[in-house]
């Protein structure tokens, strides 16, 4: 049995994570990290016994141990805040550790697991934004591997087996387009949470689904992209496929082109993750050609879509502009589903805390730390007192 | 410099390759042999000036001295027919057989240049369909290593790379489904020589052009991947996709699909062939997703093109029974393109022919050879004797 932790295991990645270990049935849970469902994380504990847990705040201890005394379950150990998650993310017995906590938070715990050298199952694409290139050095010195767990790097991942990295021409991400794909750029300017959220092929979280709208998810997937697999941005290019069945592909230097293709299901790529170099059965549905039909294919329209922009900027810019764009976006996005910002201004917001950050060097955790600090809070700033400025922007 | 032979060098394939090694700059031509075009063989001597060259028969000797003398080049060492191409096909200093004679000609010459351990490009797909077995077996047994050439097999080629046998599930190739795709089962049963060879995606040779029509191609290259990559019958499916962007693709037990995605130019599979495990820039045209737009796919239609059935018979019979099927299509074809049988009894006689032979074990190569002529001659007596029994037997 191979030992297993989860960062943010009552999110969607986290549940679908469980899912695909019940179906492989020679992993153990050995530790969970939980933000703030306590109900579904006392079944979680129920069903996977795990030894060690940790959420959010104390405030969540007290409802987790309600829950499971109400379902008569011991409780196991349990931490509290990052260092609970670090404790997660480095416990003896994980060989794997699967990244799914969202946002920020996420983070730390993850560059624990790459220092201990884990095998690192990385759905949070924030890590990688923000830190990129301390992460993958840590993960050279440790050896720790990781395996990208959304379907985009982990379909060129797929694509690169047997490749050399000296062969390839570009990378090539696809884009569903997200919800606003057809829309004008009025309608996007006056779109609702609930229309943000109505993502047409995906079943995310809701911080994932907003960013998919903007495209700002692909824009950070660019910037992943260039740390995963080490290619400049201009070797990364995005093509919107509103099927989502092309995950993504690689072009070589002889002009041929592999792609990946599967099911718009989690549980394949998270699969693919945790049993590499293996591939293994599944019972989940495949492709079908006959129900399939019709691929399509499109440029992406940065006009409408500007967050792509800034992310290949951001990326151009280096040190630790990402991070302050990362920052930037999660607090817009926030904003955003609080109704405290437009949809619209969500990029504005990006581009503005962009356009003031210092970039520095992001070698250290504690530059990262910074440049992230310092971001939400000119975010937050530029966000109360500068609502107006922000209006005018408007591109 | 890498010695090359190429067997077939005046045909699309072969004047392709030529394109490809005066590209490449590293490959030395060392010996060709062409079929009955000896003005332009006269060229490609002179211009790549082979040790040895190989003609259909005395005839074309006479003829192609004339040419060469009419520019002012002297002949190199000229063989005659199977024994000329033989000596092609081993010659000493040639790494790499390009196999792209069309038909059983090439068949022997192919079988020598395995048995000698050379690294086969091969776009001679009867050669694996007439002699599959015999020819794997040699193959393991001299070490000689077949890159396949059409775009199919070259596609999974290279989708299986990285990849473990054990965890594929199934070979998917893609068929462009021809110009009669669209048509009804009456305008094709009435398609003239003209309609069958206007191929809407691939610019090749007239016998391979009509296996598109009939989808007999098709059929060829499911026996011939059996063959070269030694899968089931069950485990190779074909799914219709006009635009012919996807050259083939391989499903893992994952559900996990791998594509190979290309220009329908030839030149791209040849040059696959002639480098890997290189791969090598070109200045030929890349797929490019903002002209491509849209593909679609579609199951094929057998009771419109029965011939691709009848090639999964072939291969489930086993045998000599893909040996008798080839042959038997290489009399309808060619008496379809002397105007002598109508399009729809390329398929009836080659059921018929299939359908009369005794099945026996493919193991020598005179079972093979003995089930090619009596297949041969089943098909020419069957269409003289029996034109008006064809006719009624029309599906």
């Amino acid at each position: 049995m191979k030992g297993i932790s989860i960062l943010g295991s009552t999110g969607s990645i986290g549940c679908n994570t469980l899912k695909v270990i019940e179906h492989l049935g020679d992993f153990r849970v050995v530790a969970l990290g939980a933000g703030k469902n306590m109900s579904r994380f006392a079944e979680q504990i129920s069903r996977f016994k795990p030894e060690l847990v940790s959420v959010a705040d104390e405030g969540c201890v007290e409802a987790l141990e309600r829950e499971l005394h109400a379902i008569g379950v011991k409780p196991p150990q349990v931490g509290l805040g990052t260092p609970g998650l670090e404790a997660v993310a480095c416990h003896p017995q994980a060989e794997t550790v699967v990244s799914a906590a969202v946002g920020a938070v996420g983070f730390i715990p993850t560059l624990r697991g790459i220092e201990a050298g884990k095998r690192i199952a990385l759905a949070n694409k924030e890590t990688l934004v923000m830190a990129g290139e301390l992460m993958t050095k840590a993960a050279e010195s440790s050896g720790a591997e990781i395996l990208p767990v959304d379907s985009e790097h982990n379909a060129i991942h797929q694509c690169l087996r047997g490749e050399r990295k000296g062969e390839v021409r570009r990378l090539i991400l696809t884009a569903s387009g997200g919800p606003f794909r057809t829309k004008s750029k009025q309608e996007i300017e006056n779109a609702t949470v609930e229309q943000a959220l109505d993502h047409p092929n995906w079943k995310m979280g809701d911080k994932i689904t907003i960013d998919s709208a903007t495209l700002m998810n692909k824009g950070l997937e660019v910037i992943e992209a260039r740390w995963l697999f080490g290619f400049d941005a201009d070797q990364i290019s995005v093509v919107v496929h509103p099927q989502s069945a092309v995950h993504s592909m690689v072009e070589m230097v002889d002009g041929s082109i592999i792609a990946q293709l599967g099911a718009t299901d989690m549980r394949h790529a998270i699969q693919y993750a945790l049993t590499f170099p293996d591939r293994r059965e599944n019972c989940m549905p495949a492709i079908s050609f006959s129900d399939l039909r019709e691929l399509t294919f499109e440029d992406p329209d940065i006009d409408r879509f500007p967050c792509l922009a800034l992310a290949y900027d951001a990326l151009r810019r280096g040190g630790t502009t990402s991070t302050a764009l990362n920052a930037a976006n999660e607090v817009a996005v926030a904003a955003f589903l609080d109704g405290r910002l437009q949809f619209n201004d969500i990029a504005n917001l990006n581009r503005t805390v962009m356009g003031l950050h210092k970039t520095r060097a992001a070698d250290s955790l504690d530059s990262i730390l910074e440049a992230d600090r310092a971001a939400r809070v000119a975010a937050e700033h530029f966000m109360t007192r500068n609502a107006p400025a922000l209006a005018t922007q408007r591109v």
